[in-house]
């Protein structure tokens, strides 16, 4: 089974990192985090997976093992006793965990001697931008669903292991509880789940397996109507043993709808169990759901309670990755570019904080300035590359994004539940306003740099201009 | 860090155990495993993940936090007992891991102690559904790039440790090494990798960079030549440093293409290359690869020897996931069926083997055909639903398919290192005639069933109509 230890990494790390370990053994490197796109043609994203990083930052080594597979690649020795004894004792700056976050700014920097912020490079960007990724898709789900009850029920389909993770960036982003057991117990997320068709198979006869189940199970209980016909079977039985939990004391939870017109079919079933006397079920749907199919119910006002939501969840369909990269920006104190031919791509040198502006009444203006770190106060930002666009930043307050969190390989962060964190996307949610929320074309929040980073950059630019 | 215990499973999967353990304890189920659809809009899909999950079976237990933890669920103090001796103990019948596979007949078959075989459920769809889609996207990857090496690079962007299965699926289907070191090591696949752009950044001089380089690290030595200009800079340093390596008695394996139209770069590159007598010099090329791209790479004649695949390989785009289902076919000796509105969707009853039709040179002639395993030979298969379609058996070699691979909780199958596995799947697909392997509207692969098992399903189909 899979052990994260500082094996978990691209070979080519270590190859650098001896090189570097011949050659410049005490340089000190800044990377930045950040991606570049946000997914799902959206207008914001979440930004997610911070603790986990951590947490495994404080305690990444080398395993014997790792050591003794390393020891078959060419490794000099010199450099594997170096890493037998390898410890990250770098610094880490980031905005906090479960903010919203935009493209082409540093979300998170490393500041670490360089072989240590190598090594660490894949792992951070496997951790952060799945989480990313799934966080921001299930706050687009969220949105879509208003203050109905989300269950994530992706576990099968998710990418083996990666679906643990995905649960926990899932309640990040706004679900409510998850079906998925192990995650449930080790980030501390509510637990919840109905039942399979397997069960009623099983029985053959429906409504003794209704029976059985709400008997035994009568907490939360959900009984699954589609098994052989939701409307003449499934509907009528789950009514039968409603009325027949009333007579106990008990009552019934809901009815899961899985297959058909989603629809059509709650419309129906909210009839048929309001004419049973049976308005507290709750309805609960399910099957290949998110948040644009959400969307649509809601327009047709189908009277559904709980949606249980999988694949789209879990994958972050259909973007299915976050292209989130770490870039060299500052080499032992020397500021760093990386040209391309796409101007987009070209880094930002130098460590840097950025700057959110919060209008008069503290809500998100629509701006991040991002400036040299050793700057103070700023009053302009530039766009990054239109000279003919500009603005003012004296009328706004200044919120300064990146924390130090970690500083010689040690946690400063107090270690924050995985509800609070929730909590926080919330209140940070709210404040970004509904224009950069919605589906369709979201507008744009704006990203610049302060005069003397765009300067920094263009001098560098000019310098390696061919 | 994740641990996998029986709690890595659904909610629902024990909620449903525990009225299975007061109602039915001794109940024995049969589940089958199968997908509805091929991936990728292909003719074929490769069977992966079926070694790491009889591991794990074999020593799948809940732990003592996992009691713990649902000792707070409303469990029944009799049940989490149970739960606490639980082992599986059942039987599988698989396809062997690496074969050539089709929707809709069972490529496993789980007989077991109902309790066993439903908390098991989650933790088989999960690594199944995950590792056969990207075994089934480097297979394609693999049909497009021919015989030129694909090493797969995608960790950075694989979902959080998903990415370490992915790396095993990816070598299964066709891929020659991984930059993942973690997952080479713990699954014996090569490992390689070349160096990135902050490796130069370091520097600011990419000629000295690309020296140190070749000084420490000559043996398989890439330079990536795009940091500031490809054919300007990168280039010339990198031609200037194989002639220095040619004088010390090495060799420079490669150059690494990053950015920029690949095509177009290749051809320069190479002429370059030629030009300065180092024909020997192979050209890497990287960056968003799909079998697509490669394809188009190919008709337009560019002189790429090595493909570095990231993202589209272990995220499985674009559809990011398989449809795998695991449903109850048997209970105690009885046929068992799930209906649906969508006649596709509608399950295969009962304990059942499939057979691989094979011509006369011992190639698959394109039909499998599913049988009652009670049936021995069988000479003719039905269409599923169209009652005009049936093929005659007579002819062909008869393959069985489903080989018991578990018994009594215990593995049968003596273990194959993963390179093995890779042999078995290009051994299997070289006996899949090339129209099934076409991206454009492959032909479709025949599954039929045999009379009998088509008379049983469909009297389980009368029997619950409405």
């Amino acid at each position: 089974m899979l052990n994260i230890t500082a094996a978990y990494t691209d070979l080519y790390q270590l190859t650098m990192a001896q090189v570097y370990f011949k050659t410049k053994p005490d340089g000190t490197a800044i990377f930045d985090y950040y991606f570049r796109r946000i997914p799902f043609k959206g207008g914001y994203a979440i930004f997610t997976g911070l603790k986990n990083v951590l947490e495994i930052l404080e305690n990444l080594e080398f395993s014997d093992s790792d050591i003794a597979y390393l020891e078959t690649h060419n490794f000099e020795p010199s450099f594997l006793e170096y890493l037998k004894k390898f410890r990250f004792q770098g610094s880490v700056y980031s905005s906090m965990e479960g903010d919203v976050v935009f493209p082409n700014r540093p979300i998170l920097q490393v500041e670490a001697n360089i072989i240590e912020a190598q090594i660490v490079e894949t792992l951070l960007l496997n951790l952060l931008n799945f989480q990313t990724l799934v966080a921001t898709k299930a706050s687009r789900i969220r949105h879509s669903a208003f203050n109905n009850i989300l269950l994530d029920m992706g576990l099968r389909r998710a990418h083996a292991t990666g679906g643990y993770y995905a649960t926990r960036a899932a309640f990040i982003g706004g679900f409510d509880s998850t079906s998925n057991v192990k995650a449930a117990e080790d980030f501390d997320i509510p637990c919840s789940g109905t039942m399979a068709h397997s069960f009623i198979q099983s029985y053959g006869d429906e409504l003794e397996a209704f029976r059985d189940f709400a008997r035994i199970r009568p907490i939360n209980c959900v009984l699954l109507v589609d098994t052989y016909n939701t409307l003449k079977s499934g509907l009528p039985n789950a009514i039968t043993v409603a009325h027949e939990m009333e007579s106990r004391g008990d009552r019934l939870f809901g009815v899961r709808l899985d297959s058909g017109d989603l629809a059509y079919l709650a419309k129906k079933t909210r009839q048929l169990l309001n004419d049973a006397n049976l308005e507290y079920v709750k309805i609960v749907a399910s099957n290949q759901l998110d948040e644009y199919v959400i969307n649509s119910l809601k327009e047709q006002g189908a009277p559904i309670d709980v949606y249980g939501v999988g694949t789209e969840l879990v994958t972050g369909k259909p973007d299915a990755s976050l292209d989130g990269v770490y870039k060299l920006s500052e080499y032992n104190g020397d500021p760093r570019i990386k040209l391309s031919e796409n101007i987009l791509k070209i880094s930002l040198p130098s460590k840097k904080q950025v700057f959110r502006m919060l209008d008069e009444n503290g809500m998100f203006y629509g701006a991040d300035a991002i400036a040299l770190a050793s700057e103070g106060a700023i009053n302009k930002m530039m766009h990054p590359f239109d000279r003919t666009k500009n603005l003012d930043l004296t009328r706004f307050q200044h919120e300064p994004l990146l924390k130090k969190v970690m500083e010689s390989g040690k946690r400063l962060l107090p270690i924050q539940s995985t509800a609070e964190i929730a909590e926080y996307s919330k209140s940070r949610l709210t404040l970004l306003p509904p224009e950069y929320k919605r589906f369709q074309n979201p507008h744009i929040y704006k990203v610049g740099l302060s005069p003397n980073l765009k300067e920094e950059r263009d001098k560098l630019i000019d310098a390696h201009k061919f």
